[in-house]
């Protein structure tokens, strides 16, 4: 019975623990005990997991072996549990380069303002090579519907026929959960009014803007990627993100594609079909939101909302070449979003350029009155960085080298190479540091993702039958429900551990810097499609950089910052202090500056601002 | 496999309940479905749940057969976990008759404005009959020494010699698990040098005061009851209440008695022999703070400290015939407590009058600055109370009929009885409430400590060999282990429920008021006393009314009321609103001069300040 002992770690009390460039402290590097499964096997498996008996000793065996009781269940530590990263409310120091938000602003109001810090067009030349490819960004099409040269109402039908083009039978790009081209249209009409009567609410009134299907947004019902959950849970209004681009104007295009109730990183969804790389149909989004990243890629969008729970904004993002935002803990309301866990969960934004994300961001930062963790502890209030064509400076990063070259070849060349250029155009510092424990914060994380989703799907759960969800799925299900409470606890312990870590480096750097993820969009595999696919060590390389934003609830923001062989895109991340967004879209703002003239179009683009003629044409070379 | 079926509750949301006295709200009786086992039996039982596979089995069945699962696991409720339960710092309104205290202030000068609050000896007749007995007070002890009649080096040496009365072998009241004489003559010495050089310290200088064996305390090891705690966890320095009581000079006269890891109620340890009730010494004390409260009881300190995590402080007291005093989460610091539990054990005291638990009370209250919650959220002063002659008015208690009365008869009786006297003596008000879901509380909690208690233990608990734990505790750290994550996090939304519950009752009324236990003292069986006993229905007779104070953090306090036909004790309770402290005691204090007249001596009974020859008289005659 050697595989049940796990006699637990000791660590060492958090001030003893050396985080400079020659700590002692071991990178332990993700040893996933677990063959890939899919097809016939990850049913036969899933069948067993769910036996009682048998199926409780392959989880304690399945849970031990993958070190969790090693590291977290048994480990010993002084730390008291911390439930819920809350942080401090510091309003950002008055600065010029800053604006704060009235917390009585309109979301209209709050896009007035973010246009005002984007940098004007003629300051916009900064010396840079143009680049060859672009998105059409919501300036593009605030332009031009106000230059009255489209319409609202022409992008919906170019949309309309894209979205059909990108499902046809050769395609099956597996965007979009439901999209109602009815409500499309209806939407398009009434902003192209707004337009014609010189009404317009906003840059964003008429844009396209895509939801995840785990946030709740009328007249859809909310999936989670399952053929269940909107039976036993309906939507009645629209989530507080959503309310909030509406208000703006925004045309809300339909509800995407995601890894089932976001229990995995692939974006293989058995229901609704896999989600397919636009930069190459045969690869993988990542996950879970899936459609969101490729939607935006594809030019569908310019932006679209999402969730990362463990790096589901910010993984799919980098696979797919676009840029993924996710703000701090509690800076977006996480009302109407299906609360599949909601101490590390929350709302973010995919968009094609950091400008975009800046401007939906804006649009959608706030909260209830109701969701004020108590009287006292109010929130900082939203502010807004002036993106002056001249880059931020002074920046220091901090790099952990063992993590940040945890990866592929090509992602590790690629994104210190980035790191040299900052260093050359704009004089950023690297500051090499030690962040200790991060495979051990995986695990934690994991042990509170899991337990969280089982805690608030078990009531939904037990009025389904279970062979509504994907076998993937119900593996994930049975791996949660197994974790205990005391190991559950022990992994609170590890979230003050790594809080205290974190602060300390972030009192001596600006930004941690790593690659968004440690391998590029890996191939869908055909016995995936039918069954969804276990896949833990292209999961865990793909979770690697994540943790922190979400156990930690600190910003975090990836940029494409270039290309692998096959063409596949590259992220950079960039992980802030809790309430730092200013300074984290500055530097992602600067970073693409520099990346942007690399930037290259993918497999499968859509381009709904040209003139009819041409969209065709651009239809037809896909 | 019916009995694996556990379809959950689904709960109202908290504003559609109605907490007036004609809800149609269920009271439901605790439904234990656990035959009483000890000897024999409970070592086949606990045997059989170590196994690991027909023991996670059992494990099911006992957890779902109790209603966990269809009460809380599986429930359904629309409220977010609250994983402590922190209240909102509210600094006590200006008021003449609550003074302040400067947190800076020593705990000597804690002691001296308490001291001051206190009614002068001329205002002490209240117009009631004098009571025929009473246990000698701190300030009985602070007048003997002063007045030079007696020493505290003569009242170590009664105390030594009542110790080895107490466990001669025809008593073995099982009072201490560590008494070192040694360092009780040594302190004494000081203290008499101290009162003949006019230098005593304050009014607790050289009054013998014990300490439950949870608690660290020099030169001490801290067992927590059990045979291997001390051995892998060493006791370095006093904690926070023992500096600050031995800083006022007190004699710290030991290590009381405990049940083992205070996982069980009936204070029946096999290790350290069971605690014996000084009222009947056949009877048990209550637990987990046994010994605490029985050296009170019995005369040999005015008070000792206990900790109180599921109402070991006050279940005991009550038991026993003496003061128990719960305050507010955090408001005494937890710092050098054996974590067992965390979010809902705290230090309180116990005392034999009212005025000696307020006097401790303002010695040790107070917190490290290492544990405030946040530097947004600081704690409310200390605030003590003018204790006045004239009893306190317009004093509302809600009452909770068919809770109240959900105990034996004479219990019902005795403090139905006591609350027409408060009406006709003092004019307080009874209201009628529902308070909801109490049982459901009782088992989330049962579900929090379990955890928290094996989460604290883990890394300990793999040093040493299961087989030093006493049988009762290996099948509660058998349950404890068997919790599940969900299930956890599910116990933490009904903590929230049950916080609102609260404080809307608590805005119509000044305190709650119940028994303090369903039962009184039960026998102490033979077959108990070496295996431990598992008796799940008088347990949870006695929890009954004490999860309030723990769960949600409130203040409480019990004050002996009469005595059942047996002649043992009765208490009454008093639950308070978040820091509502000065009011509990000044309403306690009402109380028991009411009640006093009645108050009875226990047949185990040591009067340690009368001079030598009576107390020997005295110890000849129990």
């Amino acid at each position: 019975m050697g595989f049940l002992k796990a006699d637990g770690a000791v660590y060492k009390p958090v001030d003893d623990i050396d985080l400079g460039p020659n700590s002692n402290e071991l990178y332990l590097k993700a040893d996933v005990k677990a063959p890939r499964m899919a097809g016939f096997v990850v049913k036969v498996f899933a069948w067993c997991l769910e036996l009682r008996i048998i199926g409780t000793v392959l989880l304690y065996i399945l849970i031990a072996k993958n070190r969790v009781h090693r590291l977290v269940s048994f480990a010993e530590m002084e730390e008291s549990p911390l439930y819920v990263p809350v942080h401090p409310c510091e309003d950002a120091e008055e600065r010029e380069d800053i604006i704060s938000l009235s917390p009585d602003a309109s979301p209209a109001e709050k896009v007035v303002q973010a246009v005002a810090c984007l940098p004007s067009v003629s300051e916009k030349s900064t010396g840079f090579p143009k680049p060859t490819f672009h998105r059409w960004t919501i300036m593009d099409y605030s332009h031009a519907y106000n230059s009255a040269e489209i319409t609202p109402l022409m992008v919906a039908e170019q949309f309309i026929a894209a979205v059909r083009h990108s499902s046809s039978p050769s395609f099956q790009m597996g965007f979009f959960i439901n999209c109602n081209f009815e409500d499309i249209l209806r939407q398009a009409t009434e902003s192209t009014l707004r337009y014609k009567q010189g009404k317009q609410i906003s840059v964003l009134d008429g844009v396209p803007i895509a939801v995840k299907d785990e946030i709740d947004c009328l007249p859809y019902p909310t999936t989670g990627g399952t053929k269940w959950l909107h039976k036993v849970r309906s939507c009645k209004e629209d989530a507080y993100c959503v309310r909030h681009i509406r208000q703006c104007g925004a045309i809300i295009v339909g509800k995407t594609n995601m890894h089932e109730l976001g229990a995995g990183t692939s974006g293989l969804n058995p229901h609704y079909g896999a989600t397919r790389n636009p930069y190459n149909k045969d690869r993988v989004t990542g996950g879970s939101s899936s459609g969101s990243a490729a939607v935006v890629s594809s030019g569908l969008c310019p932006a679209a909302l999402g969730v990362d729970g463990g790096g589901s904004v910010r993984m799919p993002a980098a696979l797919c070449g676009v840029v993924g935002f996710k703000p701090t803990f509690q800076r977006v309301s996480h009302s109407g979003v299906i609360p599949l866990n909601w101490t590390v969960g929350m709302v973010g934004v995919l968009a094609g350029t950091v400008e975009d994300a800046f401007i939906v961001y804006a649009a959608i930062s706030g909260q209830l009155p109701s969701e004020q963790p108590t009287e006292e502890t109010l929130l900082p209030r939203v502010c807004l960085p002036r993106l002056e064509a001249d880059a931020v400076s002074n920046i220091k990063m901090a790099k952990y080298g063992e993590w940040f070259n945890d990866c592929s070849e090509e992602i590790r060349i690629c994104c210190s190479n980035a790191l040299n250029q900052f260093r050359k155009c704009y004089g950023w510092e690297t500051l090499e540091v030690t962040i200790p424990e991060i495979e051990v914060m995986r695990l934690a994380h994991y042990l509170t993702i899991g337990s969280e989703c089982s805690s608030s799907l078990s009531s939904y759960i037990k009025k389904v039958d279970r062979a509504e969800s994907g076998w993937d799925v119900r593996v994930a299900l049975s791996v949660y429900g197994a974790f205990n409470s005391k190991e559950y606890l022990n992994a609170q312990r590890i979230r003050n551990r790594q809080m205290h870590f974190h602060r300390k480096i972030f009192a001596r750097a600006d930004v941690i810097v790593c690659p968004t993820t440690g391998v590029t969009a890996y191939s869908i595999m055909d016995d995936a499609l039918k069954t969804g696919e276990l896949d833990y060590v292209n999961g865990a390389a793909l979770v690697r950089y994540q943790i922190a934003g979400n156990f930690l609830g600190l910003p975090a923001i990836t940029v494409p910052v270039g290309y692998d062989k096959d063409g596949l895109p590259i992220g950079l991340q960039f992980i802030g202090k809790p309430w730092s967004e200013p300074l984290l879209i500055q530097i992602a703002s600067a970073v693409q500056a520099l990346c942007m003239a690399e930037y290259r179009k993918p497999q499968v683009f859509y381009d709904l601002l040209s003139k009819k003629a041409e969209v065709s044409k651009s239809f037809k070379s896909i």
